[in-house]
This record gives C-alpha cells, sequence and structure tokens, in this order.
C-alpha cells in the first residue's frame, strides 16, 4: 500500500485506533479487534497509544478523525461501518472529513454482484453502496468479506479503514497494515511460555529479577484462567539477551510450563501419551464430563482417549466402575481410596493404560467442616504409578471444576 | 451521590466512558466494562455516546477529560488506574484537571490498612496512595476491592472515576451511579426471550414486523453461540405496547423460547425433569464430555442428572453400554441405530428415565463423501419416547460439538 510505504516503524511513530459502530456502545459487542491488533503491532515494536470508539455518526466520526491526526497521530486503524445498512456511514464521513466525493469502483460492484449471486441473493443499492470510497483513497481488498476497506492521508495521518468483523478485520490488517509494514521494521524476536500450576503472582515475582538482569527484554504476561501465558521479546539484535531470558525464565517455572510451542494443554497431554504409545480413560464426578470435553476438543484425539465415565451420582460409581459401596460409606464420595477405586474400574472396562479420577466439592453447596466446598481428590493410575492427592480450591463452581480437571491432567502430564 | 443529585435521566444526556490503562490498549485486556455499563445504563434510557481508552499517561487523561467535558457531556463514566502502582495516576491526572491538591482520606487509609493487615500483607506508601483523592472531590466506597473512587465536576461535567476490576466497577457503577439516577429515571420495562434452534437471521426476520406493530418498543438481539438472546424494552408508560409485542415475539420464535427469566438452558432442562421426578443419564460420542459439563455447570444438577458414558472409541460404545459391534460395523458409529442403542445401553446400566445419546464427526477429518464433517446423530429414549435425528452442522469442531450438545438436550426439553 503506498499509503503506509513512508512510514518506517523502525523508527516509531504513533499509532491510534477509531472503532465506528452503535453495537460497540450499547452492550452488544465487546471491541477485541484493539486486542489483536495491539499483538500484531507490539510484534513490529509498536503501540497503540489511544482508542475512540464512536457511535455510527458522521458529525462524531469527522470530529474525532480530525482530532487523531491533531495529535500527531501517523497511523489510526478505523474499524466499522463499512456495511451495506444505512447505518454504515464511514465512508461518507471520510469522504466529508477529506472534502472530497464518493467515487464507486466497478471492479469491486462486480465483485460484490458475484459473491451475492453464489449465496442466491440480489443486488440492491445498499449493496452497491459498499463498493464506493472517498475519492482518492486507495481500495484494501477483503478476502473475508464483501465490503472491501480504503486508506487515504489526512493531515499528516494515514487512515486505515476496514469493516469491524474479526475474521474480516485480522485479514486485511495482516495484509495491508502489518505486511507491508514490516518490511521496514525493526525485527522482533519473541519468545512463548504456557504455564499450569502457578498464580500470577509467583510467576510475578520469581520473574522480577529479569528487569535487572536483561533489561532489553519486555516480559509479560496473561492469566488465561487457570493457564499464565509468560511472552519475552526484544529486538532481534539482542536475540542474546532473549537466550538467556529464556533459560532464566524456565528455570524460575520449571515443570509448570506445559508447551512453548502454543499448543493447547490437553493437547500436549495427548501428545505425550502418543509418544508412550499409551491410551487414557477418565472417571470424573465433580468435573462432570469437563476432562472429556477439553480432550476431545483435539482433532485425533480419538487415537489415544478411549473415553470415560461421567460418574456423577453413586450408583453409576457403584454400577460402571465397580466402586465398593462400603469406600464411599466409610470416607466418604470425596476421597483418596474412592478416586483411586473409580480409577481401578475404569482402566478396567476400557482397558486404557492411564487412568485418571476426580471427586470433589464443586459448591455453592454440599460443603462441611471437614470437607469444605473446593475439596477436590484426584488420582492417577498407570504402568509405575498409582497416586493420589487431595486439593482444596477457593473458586466459584466453574472455575473449581476447571482447575480440578487441569489439575488431573497435570498429574498425568507431569508423570509422562 | 450530591454530584449525581442534579442529573435527571428522564430528561436525557450525554454520557461517556474514559477508560484508563495500558493494559487495554497492549493486547492484554479487551474492556468489557462499558458492556455491562451500557445494559444497565439502557434500563434507565440512556446510552453511551462515546468511549475513549487512553494509557496511564497524566497528560493524555487531562486532555480527553478536558475534550469530554467540552462535548457537551453531563456524566463521565472514569475506569482504571486508581491501584497502588506508579502507573496509577488518574488521581493525580484529576486533581491537576480541577486545578486542586490531592487530599488523603484518613478513614479509607485505616480501611487500606485493615485489609491488608487481613491478608498479612504490610502497608507501604504506595498502598496509602490508594487513599488520596483530588480535593473537593467526593468518595465512591469500593465494597469489593482496596482502592475507594471518588466523583468530581469539571466544565459541566460529572466524572466518576473507579477502578477497572469488573467485579469493583460493577458494584460501584450500581451502588454509586445506577441507583442514584434510577430515583428520577423514567422507568423502563423489559423482557427478555431466550432461544435456541433459529439463526439470527431467522429472528431479524420474524421479529421486523414489531418496527411497525409496536414502535415504542426497542427490540434487541444477541447471538451467544449456540443461543440467541431476544430483548424487548419500553418506556413503563408503553406497558400495553411491550405485552403486544411480548406476545408477538412468543408467536414468531414458539417453542424455540427456552426461558424467559435468564436461567441457563442446561438449567433449564434440569428444572422440567424435576418436575417430572424423572432422571437422566447421557452417551456422549463426539460432544466428549461435554452435555454432562454443562448439565454440572449447575448447582444441584446431581439431583436429577445420575452421570454418564464419554463413549468415544468404539470399546466402551461394547464394553459399558453394550452396542453391538456389527450395528456399528454395518451402519457406521456415526448412524441412528448405533445412538439409539447407546441411550438403551446407559438407560440400562444407571436406570435413569430418560437417555440421551450423540455421535458425530466433529472435524476437521474424518469425514466422507458420505457424512461429511458435521454429521451428528442423536437419540433420546424415555417413557414414551424413542427417536432419532441426523443434523449436519456447518462450522467448526467446537461449535459443532456446543451446538450438538445443545440440539441433543433440546430434544428432551421439547418432549418434557
Amino acid at each position: 500500500m503506498s499509503f503506509l510505504a513512508e512510514l518506517d516503524a523502525s523508527r516509531g511513530f504513533r499509532v491510534e485506533v477509531l472503532a465506528i459502530g452503535d453495537e460497540l456502545l450499547d452492550g452488544r459487542v465487546a471491541d477485541t479487534n484493539t486486542l489483536r491488533l495491539a499483538l500484531a503491532l507490539a510484534d513490529l515494536g509498536l503501540k497503540i497509544s489511544q482508542r475512540t470508539t464512536v457511535t455510527d455518526d458522521i458529525d462524531a466520526i469527522v470530529r474525532e478523525a480530525k482530532a487523531v491526526a491533531a495529535r500527531g497521530t501517523q497511523l489510526c486503524v478505523v474499524s466499522g461501518g463499512l456495511g451495506p445498512t444505512r447505518d454504515d456511514v464511514t465512508s461518507e464521513a471520510f469522504a466529508e472529513l477529506a472534502g472530497v466525493g464518493m467515487v464507486r469502483d466497478e471492479a469491486q460492484m462486480r465483485r460484490i454482484e458475484e459473491r451475492l449471486a453464489r449465496r442466491g441473493r440480489p443486488m440492491t443499492e445498499n449493496q452497491r453502496k459498499q463498493a464506493d470510497r472517498p475519492k482518492g483513497a486507495e481500495l484494501i481488498p477483503n478476502p473475508n468479506g464483501t465490503a472491501p476497506g480504503f486508506a487515504l492521508r489526512h493531515g499528516g495521518c494515514v487512515f486505515v479503514s476496514t469493516p469491524g468483523v474479526p475474521s474480516e478485520f485480522d485479514a486485511m490488517i495482516a495484509n495491508d497494515v502489518v505486511a507491508p509494514l514490516k518490511r521496514r521494521a525493526a525485527p522482533i524476536e519473541k519468545r512463548s511460555l504456557y504455564c499450569f500450576g502457578v498464580t500470577e503472582g509467583e510467576v510475578d515475582a520469581r520473574l522480577a529479577p529479569l528487569a535487572e538482569l536483561c533489561p532489553s527484554v519486555r516480559v509479560g504476561f496473561r492469566a488465561h484462567i487457570p493457564e499464565i501465558h509468560v511472552s519475552l521479546s526484544a529486538p532481534a539484535q539482542e536475540i542474546g539477551a532473549l537466550e538467556k531470558a529464556l533459560g532464566f525464565t524456565r528455570e524460575q517455572l520449571g515443570v509448570a510450563v506445559f508447551t512453548e510451542d502454543k499448543e493447547p494443554f490437553a493437547k500436549v497431554i495427548l501428545d505425550a501419551l502418543k509418544k508412550h504409545g499409551a491410551t487414557l480413560t477418565v472417571a470424573e464426578s465433580c468435573t462432570g464430563g469437563l476432562i472429556g470435553d477439553l480432550l476431545t476438543d483435539i482433532p485425533g484425539s480419538s487415537e489415544v482417549f478411549l473415553g470415560g465415565f461421567v460418574a456423577y451420582g453413586n450408583e453409576l460409581k457403584e454400577a460402571a466402575l465397580a466402586v465398593p459401596k462400603g469406600l464411599m460409606v466409610d470416607g466418604g464420595v470425596v476421597s483418596e481410596p474412592v478416586v483411586l477405586a473409580m480409577a481401578d474400574g475404569a482402566a478396567k472396562v476400557t482397558g486404557a493404560t492411564y487412568a485418571i479420577a476426580v471427586s470433589g466439592i464443586a459448591g455453592p453447596g454440599g460443603g462441611s467442616e471437614e470437607k469444605p466446598v473446593g475439596t477436590t481428590c484426584m488420582a492417577l493410575i498407570g504402568p509405575k504409578i498409582r497416586e493420589a492427592r487431595t486439593m482444596r480450591w477457593p473458586f466459584d463452581r466453574r472455575r473449581n471444576k476447571m482447575v480440578s480437571a487441569y489439575a488431573a491432567l497435570d498429574l498425568l502430564r507431569r508423570t509422562l
């Protein structure tokens, strides 16, 4: 894109976002585009300084676009308001800002017509409007949707306008903002470590020395409950410092790191089982099927995950898993002997190499003084292991279930 | 709050949001506060006209706060930047805006000290800073956290500043913004209908006549995949029109509406089972435990949900559910006879009144010409029912699983 050609990411410049749409301010939609844009720009060493969100209102768009340029912004990513409805006024607003008329792009109009024809829809005047853009603006093709975007320069700022639909926004930003800027950006190197079994506070404390140890490395972390994702980044010429920081981080976080390849937690476990030629079954009480759900979200999980039991009621624990009734009466259903028996039962029925079992009190009811809400027993049995653990989580029902599912799978991960 | 006393929601006024924090612009956090604030304000007949998001930068905060007031805004909700770290500069910025110094609130300081002491943490100078606010600003108590908020008037606009943490933000907005404004607001009546089994486009088309039929009723809908939530609202004096719109909507959406009480889908089903004195079991193949997970997210589900089987592999279908091997060989595992046999097996082992079974090809692999990815068979058996269905979903793996789980539970809901 020629408008972006003069921007040199390696020197840095001010970037803003102008998000347009009633739906962003009336409680319908959370703007997640800025999130992904920020991460993409961080790889170029660029930051977003400000975001302005306005309704589909020409005056507001013009006023705020002027203010964006007046603040010395050199790149403003504009999203939303390019669709076929009467509410969509972004193109008109930017024509007004630039003091130009609108032109209709015949090639785009034919493309829109073809897309509609394929879905058996008629071409209406509203649809045609999507082929219009301010005179002098550059076209930005939309590979994932109908409405193209445009770029124009006003008052020292390049405005790049794209639809707000995330899949369309992401593709157009990647093709026509990030790719051209990358050619001149100072390359950034990045490492990611995904962890389970440490809190955000612990990660913060353990990695605090990095600020002095490797000052050129930027450390970020983000809680994806119950995971913590740590990222380290540095200019490419500081690769030595980055590797040093990576070594320090690995040392500090140890076995809590389950992947450095951004793989889902469940996939790491399935891959490890595959490597060992092993299979898995689960017997879930309080997690209610969540462990199975996590595992089966991974394509190809059926190769090693044989399935399992949602042994929610005691009858099913007895009937399907042959857990002795006496065991449940003696120590209660949430006890280490019971989860071991559940795992034994599941392994026996399925013939799996490893079996995991979980039983706990997810809350909000069902707690007692001896076994308060959050108390969870989990077991792992396998060729060289027979282990049970009891944890007590302080969370709500959903989060207690989620962390129980992770902790049970983590027993297996650490064993493999 | 005295600053808000002069605002009359029944007459309407301009509202803006000023969100403060590096984490909102660097890809760490999506601002969801505006979403919930918008919904709360809609009940008072108020709209958010604009949102400005800036980093923790005093100059930017002062500049944008001035611009907010200059646009004729009468209420600006400010969030973020009130914590104990050096980055937190919101109070200082507003003191600068108002041209006043800071005052320390001794009562708040003691409260902060007590909160820290309870967690065994020392009182540091940083922590003390949270008891500071601009001179002349009103205190806004924080029932869910350490840092209090404040309100002050500048240039015709009341700025209400709260922490950005959602639980703290929500409580302070409810207590000190919504509650005082409600006293003078024109009351709004609202009805919600939660649906499954219709698309957003269908809902849109079926409810289109409402615009002419009941022009005073505001119709909104929001996709919570795979649910669609429809809301109808109107000024209280238009209750007749609202009830008419509700009647029309019920007629148009029919049995697709599963609740008008905002209850989770799984809870509606569990409650219906409870009412019938019935119990439930599930045999899940492609959903992998997700149905059990949805059901067990509801507290008290154990009263009617006996548990089930994640019969992912064929061995388990045979061993635990006694599905005849021949059946799986003849028609394939994804077939109506197999899901009926799975349901039979689950009902037999558990003795449940109803049994649901699902088997399908969630993708991305595993499809064939005859049975492409997305093909899903589901069965329901019970006292007066023995039914199987085959659907074909066009989604990705996760969404195919989710809609399969819902569709299987929906068979039961429509039967009950």
